[in-house]
């Protein structure tokens, strides 16, 4: 990438030519606008001249109208610098950065902050590095931010791959990885430096690292206040950010310690309308004030948007309109120091949102480095899909499993066991014994106390392990759920009502290569095969996960009796080890808040 | 400096022992005072606690008190970062940067961005380098940015060194040095393009090398908009400030297109009051307003106190104190990216001043590095002085001048001659036509007219030029003075009632080795060694310097009979050819808009 910047410099010294040479003119102009100004917070009336990638001017252009210039009227409608996703998974949609820039472009989003924390934990550096290489053939700015730390609880889980501060050189030297992503290794900060300190050494070595080179780090901070907070900011190298800030009072003390807020509003997880109470109520200086997605469903990014959603939704709450944009532009840009992106200014990335409304923040057309590349909510650029190579699609390395591997055993006709406890709409859990039914060795579920066996079953070929315990209140009704998508580590999960279609749910995970899979008496329900890493699709589109997942929740609740909402993503969660309060790994039932393993049967 | 990193990154684990293990506590602890957030632009109740050099917490540290811990009570004072000081040239002052910092410390200012563009025209990068040595061993924050171009203008003057985009590597890939300073070669940008376009292609050069290696680069563009505005700010790779911004309008324009507008309020020019207005009266987001001082003499500095005044002086405009706080502090150092500043927060440098009264901006107290360092005005932590080694004492390269080297030279009895015409307080100049008498072949000076010989004797060693024209309005009535100060490329510059004296003065200068001479009648009325490359004493500390310059100005007055306003200063810039409208130097008399040297007597 190195040329880049010899071409950048090319580049700049030829709108210097336009600019003071009157036989010169812009590509285009676009004229009359009302110029959505994220610096001064202002909107006033200028057109913005345009020369190959970059914004020449923005003013009066009249003098750079030559024969060949492609003039725009774009008299009353609102001209806004591209919108920033500082903070997103592209396996949370199960889609390739390609599948979703197609439906991210036509909304005004111009640069993505992709977040590989996923397929790193499955396929480590190679993986990742393959999803850099795919960033590298879009039209849109994507950046990535690698995870310094893979798996996050060491000796707690297996991922397919280690991470740690010495993959960094390796990782952070790309002129399209923005940094080290968010250091979620150290949310729950005071068990770990109780057990294990020296993830704190790794942690900070890799920051320190990073930083010498320039580099970036994100924090992840939810819950922390006063020392504990402090420690994670310093953890991070001082300048982070924070996408788990649920609560006002969080988002008053983390803008005061200097931390980023990067407000999240994406498919699940809505935290803006109650962090921006930080800024309407306390009168709060907004420059460390950012919206992210950092999970979002193909079925969202098609029905509201992306981006100019949050935005709007921002608005609604009561933020000034360019506040609200500065959030996504200017904030962001500058938080990561991309100086090219974020305003419209001389020498600017013409990156370019035009917005017909803006309060509904209804994006009329979209220029991308200059180019028209969206109108009305359709790409208008040809942009193939992309195909990943054989090596990060034989992701899962388990042979099959039998129902006495799953079995979870105890002796006597009852057992007393811990169970998680579901809770709607949430990452975290509740934790709860109960005494279940014991037949020749075997713990039964049960479904009248709803408490059915939930296992993770490795899949990296490392451990082979297979941890077990009980989930209790998902209301899974006949049948077995199985995926290869299971925060963080993504071995596979399962649950189910009976061990038999717990164990052809499983298998049926395996022998796609990854995926989700519903068991009903022994026969596939339904499926959806995600191939890359066991995450992603590279073979359906946007709009064809969106159908296919939405007609698996319909099964889910049609044959497996289970109205939960989103169920897939709930199961996902419930191996997550950052955030409490018990969760079940290929290692076992995870005590999160003291970083140790529990039997779930207690004998 | 890479060991530093390696040096903050152990610091910043031992901070997180502090905060996270018990029976651990903080070294020093500001109790009870009220902090200025910069980032959050509020005022509160919170104790600092600080460890080594760093700040663990600002907020309830009663927990990180123990029995070796310092408890300082500072109820009812305020609790800043100290303030950045984002350009300024230590040679205005005639002083050390170590001299500088002794007057600068008490006042609170504890990060300078200092641009060492005249001593880099005499002596080239190893001037400059000799500098950032010298920074290194301060306990205030000094960085350093390097004139990417010496001299301003190739061909029409000439410098000690000649500094191009080839000594960029040399000269940036060092920790103490920011990056590029203000690009004034471009300043005056349209007839440079027409005039010199390899000028822009080397500066292009060098700006994106500096950007590709992380580095910043400061632009300087006085009286420009549109087109030409724009074409400067690229030329400068886009983040660029400006610190010679001088009415509203350009303000407004300016931080329109992204500049940081560096609000000049130095010892001669004073900018802020009339740029605030568009902060003040169009209601902008102020996020790229800062304040700067670019020259000041000690004088002042003992006098009136360093960016503490600055900043009352902007809070006596109507500006809200936290606002006008923040131009000096966060501002600046997201300009500069500079992470570890701007701000009070954990893990961020202790380098602290603490408020009596935030209008007055009377500082109680200063902190650098977590430890006291000043008080009630005065330093109480040792600062030796600094030497600077000989290598930069023999910068005046010249044999004594004889009379006849000096004459102006004409046929005939009468000459029709131009001179500039000396405006107070203002770098530029007036251009007019005199007709002078001319005896022996040597055009004489005249007193009725107010019209003196002005001449710039090259001392570098290289064109061994000597540039000739007249000056009017300085109202000297009898002598000469010289010195070696002239800008930008500090060749020695005189003028004089009378040739003899005037030859008599450049001497003086030569012996010196450097320095300021006033010559009467052959006799010396008062003169001042500046022997680090003619520019700066290190022989003398502020409070010297400070009363000799006065002393010097009333012989001035009382010998000389000029009673022009700091007289030296002004015969400093009157060779500086980047601003209008006629100029001195070794090449002659320069008509700055059409870049051409002139003759001065008109045939």
């Amino acid at each position: 990438m190195e040329a880049e910047k010899y071409k950048e410099a090319i580049q700049h010294r030829k709108l210097i030519d336009v600019l003071l040479n009157h036989h010169l003119h812009a590509d285009l102009v676009l004229q009359g606008g009302y110029i959505i100004n994220t610096v001064t917070r202002e909107i006033y009336e200028a057109d913005v001249a345009i020369k190959n990638e970059h914004i020449l001017l923005v003013g009066d252009a009249a003098d750079l109208i030559g024969s060949s210039t492609i003039v725009e009227e774009v008299r009353g409608k609102f001209i806004s610098p591209g919108f920033i996703d500082s903070h997103m998974h592209f396996e949370s949609s199960m889609l390739t950065a390609t599948e979703f820039s197609r439906l991210s472009i036509p909304t005004g989003t111009t640069t993505l902050v992709g977040d590989p924390h996923e397929i790193g934990n499955v396929l480590g550096v190679h993986g990742m590095q393959e999803m850099i290489k795919e960033a590298k053939t879009l039209p849109n700015q994507v950046y990535i931010t690698v995870p310094a730390a893979v798996p996050d609880a060491p000796g707690l889980e297996t991922a397919g791959e280690d991470v740690t501060a010495k993959h960094m050189k390796d990782l952070l030297n790309d002129d399209n990885v923005q940094g080290i992503g968010e250091i979620q290794s150290f949310s729950n900060i005071q068990p770990v430096y109780q057990n294990a300190p020296e993830i704190i050494d790794d942690l900070v070595a890799a920051v320190s690292y990073a930083n010498s080179i320039g580099k970036t780090v994100e924090g992840n901070a939810p819950g922390l206040f006063g020392k504990e907070l402090a420690a994670h900011i310093i953890s991070g190298g001082t300048h982070v950010s924070c996408h788990e800030t649920t609560t006002k009072e969080e988002a008053v003390e983390k803008l005061r310690y200097g931390v980023s807020v990067f407000m999240r509003e994406g498919s699940s997880q809505r935290n803006m309308a109650e962090c921006v109470r930080a800024i309407k109520e306390e009168g709060l200086d907004s420059r460390r004030a950012m919206v992210v997605s950092d999970d979002m469903v193909p079925e969202d990014l098609l029905k509201d948007g992306h981006m100019n959603d949050i935005i709007r939704r921002t608005i609604a709450e009561g933020i000034d309109p360019v506040e609200a944009i500065q959030m996504a532009t200017i904030n962001p840009a500058t938080h990561f120091g991309l100086k090219d992106v974020g305003m419209l200014a001389p020498g600017k990335r013409a990156n370019i949102a035009v917005i017909n409304d803006l309060n509904e923040m209804t994006i009329d057309k979209v220029y991308l480095n200059g180019k028209p590349s969206a109108e009305k909510g359709e790409l208008t650029i040809d942009l193939p899909s992309y195909t990943y190579p054989e090596s990060v699609k034989n992701s899962v390395k388990r042979t099959p499993v039998e129902a006495k591997d799953l079995h979870i055993l105890a002796r006597g006709n009852k057992a007393r066991v811990r169970s998680i406890v579901a809770i709607p709409d949430q990452n975290l859990t509740g934790a709860k014994e109960f005494d279940l039914n014991v037949s020749d060795g075997v713990v039964k579920p049960c479904l009248e106390q709803d408490v059915l066996p939930l296992l993770v079953v490795e899949r990296h070929g490392r451990s082979e392990k297979i941890g077990k315990t009980f989930l209790h209140g998902f209301k899974l009704r006949s049948g077995a759920i199985a995926e290869s998508v299971a925060h963080d580590t993504h071995n596979i999960i399962v649950t189910g009502t009976n061990y038999n279609d717990m164990v052809t749910a499983v298998n049926r995970v395996i022998s796609m290569n990854g995926g989700i899979a519903m068991i009903k008496d022994g026969k596939v329900v339904g499926d959806l095969p995600l191939k890359v890493g066991g995450l992603i699709t590279d073979e359906l589109n946007g709009k064809e996960v969106s159908e296919r997942v939405s007609e698996l929740s319909q099964l889910a609740k049609d044959d497996l009796g289970c109205d939960f909402h989103v169920p897939f993503m709930h199961l996902s969660f419930w191996s997550l080890v950052t955030s409490p309060e018990w969760k079940i790994t290929d290692m076992g039932l995870i005590d999160v808040d003291k970083f140790e393993v529990l039997p779930t049967v207690i004998e």
